[in-house]
């Protein structure tokens, strides 16, 4: 199948030189997996910020919050034999698992949708608690009821789960907590309700039986959800043979809610794909992309942080158009623009 | 310490001999991890029956429901490489995970709670729908607001979460799906609402970050569940070094909230100790304990399908008696007293 991504020609659009460290003593590893949103005449993009700790000779080090949000240096010796790094995004220490870098979320506008600018009195988002002292990352932003909702990751050694944050205005946020607890991530709400009922997409990961699949819940409050049921599951030896997860909120067409999901190998390549689900029972899944939509195939998705990965988690919808931003190579932000009809003329 | 425990002197009192099996062609393997109620003037458990499938000479076998309910014998050769022999309770096809038994749940009742006998007329809880062809496990059972509410475990090839039903008479079941997406089991649902919520510990696993630890949730309904937060981690090096869940319902006592929790090493010895939460913030651990309240010492504890486990999920209290049931090395189900304030005192 042809890769049906127009990519902007500015790509990538934001790198980790457009914006300044949080704080001194770090600095910006990467800029990746924007939620994106459409606020006050404008197009914004949550960019997820991975920092590291300067370089300290002969060490590994990362900077960790504390539950309170003060930020302080985890270090090791490079030699320690208890020091085990896995690959470049995390190490583990006598078998306590750490990230290499600490994420924070930033707000980026935009009048054209493609040239984006650093908003310097937006407030960061940052780690809040004892359940995101590991940073918060890959954002979705849904706007529903006139107020916007954000589920991320919520990162710490405690594990890895689904946090949730609510505002109407870009400046105060109130966190509802841990919405769905670990392993736990890529939580994409519907931006409506369904029979009477809030749904989600999210994608819990199993140890042992089961594995990454996608799977969807319902709630009545947003902040409380149950009736978990399983969508997709990985397909050995595809393009999404080893994970998968959803993207941004599912887009309504007359055929159908139309989720993009990303998929990888055990090779971690990562494309994207399309699911599309029963409008009124979204837990049943009408039609599956055989092939990517979306492949790595520009050297700013194949070489990076960690190559080979289109990852995306935010979409403006304008008509048939659907202007996707994402990450690249786990590295920069980049944009492509899609046609809605086209990507469900794949999966009819 | 000493072993509070005071075991009973018919122990085991239940085994695999005590049963018949389910349906021709299958085997009971073993009996255990009762859940425990009133109910009618006597006392019930909900014992965990698993099946495993007659010897197929040369195959490993093991039996599957459909979706639907329907049994079927999965079975490999021996000697097939694919073929993967993990422990006694579960094997590896292809990279593909199966239990090496089937459960179900079985009332058993009593007159003096300590020699029980079968319900002929009681039905059968097994396995329903799509998520949970491989069975259902460790039942707890709470009495709240006139009705009974099971939480279990739901397992199948897409993993392994909480499942919930409802019974007024035990006769007939409502089935409310699964109210903690994977990997999650050890769901105890605190008897009455604190601060017009209910509340439920839990014990999510990660396969990266975080570990198997027990969390706190809360819900508006028991339904859908919100919230989450980490309450107990394991402690390296000590009897629940590897592994911590809860075990049933939290026992309310002037001095907060006591739950019997299992932990286990990473050599697979399940002991169980105590945790105290704070009566009105039940997130709150007001004490732990240091040594266990129970170890596997006795032979019916040692040895057996999976030898030196002890592992709870059901008691009946009656004044500073806890009379509790458990699961002997994973193979036959016992009873052991406890005196409340003796547990309590270990926790001053």
């Amino acid at each position: 199948m042809a890769d049906l991504a127009c990519r902007f020609a500015a790509n990538p659009i934001l790198t980790s030189a457009h914006l300044q460290p949080s704080a001194p003593g770090l600095q910006i590893e990467c800029l990746l997996n924007p939620g994106a949103f459409s606020f006050a005449g404008k197009t914004w993009l949550l960019v997820r910020v991975a920092e590291r700790s300067a370089e300290i000779p002969g060490k590994v080090s990362v900077p960790v919050l504390a539950p309170d949000g003060g930020m302080s240096i985890v270090a090791f010796d490079r030699g320690d034999p208890k020091l085990e790094c896995k690959d470049p995004r995390a190490f583990a220490y006598d078998g306590r698992v750490y990230l290499s870098t600490l994420s924070h979320l930033r707000l980026v506008s935009s009048v054209d949708g493609v040239h984006f600018s650093p908003e310097p009195s937006a407030p960061l988002l940052t780690g809040n608690g004892p359940l995101e002292t590991y940073g918060v990352e890959d954002c979705r932003v849904v706007h529903l009821e006139g107020r916007y909702h954000l589920t991320y990751t919520a990162v710490s050694g405690l594990g890895v789960g689904v946090g949730l944050r609510h505002t109407d205005d870009w400046r105060t946020f109130q966190h509802a907590g841990m919405i769905l607890p670990p392993d736990n991530k890529d939580c994409a709400i519907f931006e409506e309700k369904i029979g009477g009922r809030y749904f989600a997409l999210h994608r819990p990961s199993s140890p042992a039986l089961g594995g990454n699949y996608i799977w969807i819940a319902e709630s009545p409050d947003l902040l409380h959800w149950g009736n978990h049921r399983c969508v997709a599951t990985t397909r050995p030896g595809k393009w999404d043979g080893a994970r998968v997860g959803a993207g941004a909120a599912p887009i309504k067409t007359a055929d159908g809610w139309l989720e993009i999901y990303h998929g990888a190998t055990a090779q971690h390549r990562y494309c994207l794909g399309a699911l599309l689900l029963d409008l009124h029972e979204p837990w049943k899944v009408l039609a599956r992309s055989e092939e990517p939509i979306m492949e790595p195939t520009e050297s700013y998705e194949t070489n990076g942080f960690f190559g080979h990965v289109i990852f995306t988690n935010g979409h403006i919808v304008e008509g048939d158009r659907l202007r996707m931003y994402y990450g690249a190579a786990d590295t920069v932000v980049c944009g492509a623009d899609f046609s809605l009809s086209e990507i469900l003329a794949t999966l009819r």
